[in-house]
């Protein structure tokens, strides 16, 4: 079996992701994990039908095996489910060695991951992401969130796994929008650390989206390889590691102001970076051809590219309760490059040109912005 | 004004404990710590009315400041006071640049630390402990918590404050009950790790209770010493920490098996410091002088001494959800001698004997064994 290994460099924290085909019952580093320990399995009733069985057997050797389901869906990811999670916990009188498993996409990742950073003050937890966003993105970092009725990702916690394991046939089963919502996150891997491996996205799509093993083992690790290199330089999220949230302000607006669930979080973020470069170019930051040339990117991906249609005012109120703002001012990341990204404050004037570029449909952002069109009208129409 | 100070070192997570008389409103690191920044300050109504005001002063630069008040008492430690704090904090719109001050006992100082440790996945807090247990116990070493329906501290975190302010003013607004409780961890810190500073303590007693300034402080900077000297050894409790649990494992059950707030915290641990004394003497471990010495101090810090009459079945059954069990098999830290603690498995007929001594009042055990009647006949019937 082929397998790609990296290592998350974060000192007594360190931690492999090991990519492959076939991993879920065919890979003996998840064995010698839960090798005589309590272990949980959260996991949802749609991909629990379709792993649980082969994961149960890398976990022969576990002292016991819990299997906790929760309701499937980012409207899930709440308290209600993290009760559900540490309740069971609790009742089956789990002790502090245990092992949790987050079997699925990343709303099982990230409540996982909290429950395991809060229960009895912190316990271990391996990741088995089963969507290609989880597997290029919430599954590398060490970010762990549920959401609150006031804002998405507002509880949570940085603990990191003791391993992930990306098996990439599970990608086989995804829905086309979840493929598509992963290349978003891979796309973005590209646009802020890498232009080369932008190019080679673009390149393999068709392949990619078919899920063929080799360019997409090959594709998750450059892109675990490029947020793994950030997260180590940053861990809390203090300075560096900020740029990957390059279309994030925009995409939670999007998101949050559709209300969770209508928007995947890659669809977002695939508009959001749109938005972003749309933004830089604005500002004078990046040419309209680099802006072109991600929207092509972004088109190959089968993303949609269009926002919803708000008020310049209304786009504002939903990105001021954003976490990455502070004392009400939201920073942007933008690029100065493809492959080179900086954070900065923007004018309210030219965040409202973009707005009104995205939201305002494809006839025209009313300021007359020739350039400006370029970017929306580059590319057909998006599945929205 | 004479203030004690010490470090405790955690690398990057260091933070200094400052103890003294009237820092509330007369000490400018918490000023310099909270200037330009959006600060919460969490108490509850009797904490407040005493020192809200005085506080309030030192935050004067603080770019604003919102009072949280939750319930008063260890039955307030739970789901619903932390979604009191968490929800305020996102209504407000706290950041991530936000500062939490933690102003009351160790309720309050642990529901803060875990509101600080989750809010945004992590903000920084400052803990002024305003009870003596707080200041010589749970403000040290950055363990967080919440209770659970199922069991205490289930739910939490380890996340350090950036300052802790022992203002020994506040304790003389204590109930002689707290003050006793706060001396049972003193006690513990001497019998485990300093035996002079158990003699010392035995010594000052009658000052102690008195709330006397000089020997206030340097007891309490004494005992935040040799807890905050174990606790940089070993951040996440997984080795030498463990120690500081000594009397907690028959304390915790004490706790939960009377229904939290019945007895106080440190009330619980004086009776469980002498049920482990008298375990460690059934395994031929520690002398009965030694026992006796240690009841002594108990004694005197106006201690209960005795636990409820519980069968040996009830004890075990709430011993096995402590979290410091290994899959259903409680450790029990024991003394080899005073100031020298170890931790050991123990076997079910030596804990039988010292829950029947404990738990069956002072006319005997029904074992005969006239040493183990010394322990408990030493000192007069105790308050409860």
């Amino acid at each position: 079996m082929n397998v790609r290994e990296l290592q998350v460099a974060l000192g007594e924290r360190a931690y492999p992701i090991r990519i492959g085909a076939g991993l879920l019952d065919g890979d003996e580093s998840l064995a010698v994990l839960a090798q005589g320990r309590q272990v949980a399995i959260v996991s949802n009733e749609t991909v629990a039908a379709l792993y649980l069985a082969p994961l149960r057997r890398s976990l022969r050797e576990a002292a016991s095996i819990e299997e906790i389901l929760v309701p499937d869906g980012e409207a899930h990811k709440n308290q209600a489910s993290l009760d559900i999670v540490l309740d069971r916990l609790l009742a089956r009188r789990f002790d502090r060695r245990c092992l949790l498993v987050a079997l699925g996409g990343g709303v099982i990742g990230d409540l996982t991951g909290f429950a395991a950073a809060i229960y009895q003050r912190g316990v271990d937890f391996v990741q088995v992401p089963t969507t290609l966003l989880a597997q290029v993105d919430s599954s590398v970092g060490g970010k762990t969130a549920i959401n609150h009725p006031r804002g998405k990702n507002m509880i949570g916690a940085f603990h990191q796994p003791k391993l992930v394991l990306a098996d990439v046939e599970t990608l086989r089963s995804l829905p086309p929008r979840e493929l598509s919502a992963g290349l978003a996150e891979m796309i973005k891997h590209g646009a802020i650390a890498d232009v080369d491996y932008l190019v080679s996205l673009e390149r393999d799509m068709e392949a990619l989206l078919r899920c063929e093993v080799e360019p997409m083992r090959e594709a998750i690790g450059r892109s675990c390889e490029i947020k793994a290199g950030v997260v180590a330089q940053d861990e809390r999220e203090s300075g560096r590691r900020a740029l990957l949230n390059f279309g994030h302000t925009f995409g939670h607006a999007i998101e949050s102001g559709s209300g969770y669930g209508r928007w995947l979080h890659g669809e977002a973020v695939g508009t959001g970076m749109l938005m972003a470069a749309d933004l830089s170019r604005r500002l004078s930051m990046l040419d309209a051809a680099s802006c072109a040339r991600l929207s092509e990117a972004v088109f190959a991906a089968r993303l949609p590219m269009r926002a919803p249609r708000w008020s310049a005012g209304r786009w504002l109120e939903l990105m001021s309760v954003d976490k990455k703002a502070e004392q009400g001012t939201p920073r942007f990341v933008l690029l100065e490059a493809l492959g080179r990204a900086v954070v900065r404050r923007v004018p309210d004037d030219a965040l409202a040109e973009t707005f009104a570029a995205f939201g305002e449909g494809w006839g025209g952002d009313g300021d007359g912005d020739a350039e400006g069109q370029r970017t929306v009208t580059a590319s057909p129409r998006s599945k929205r």
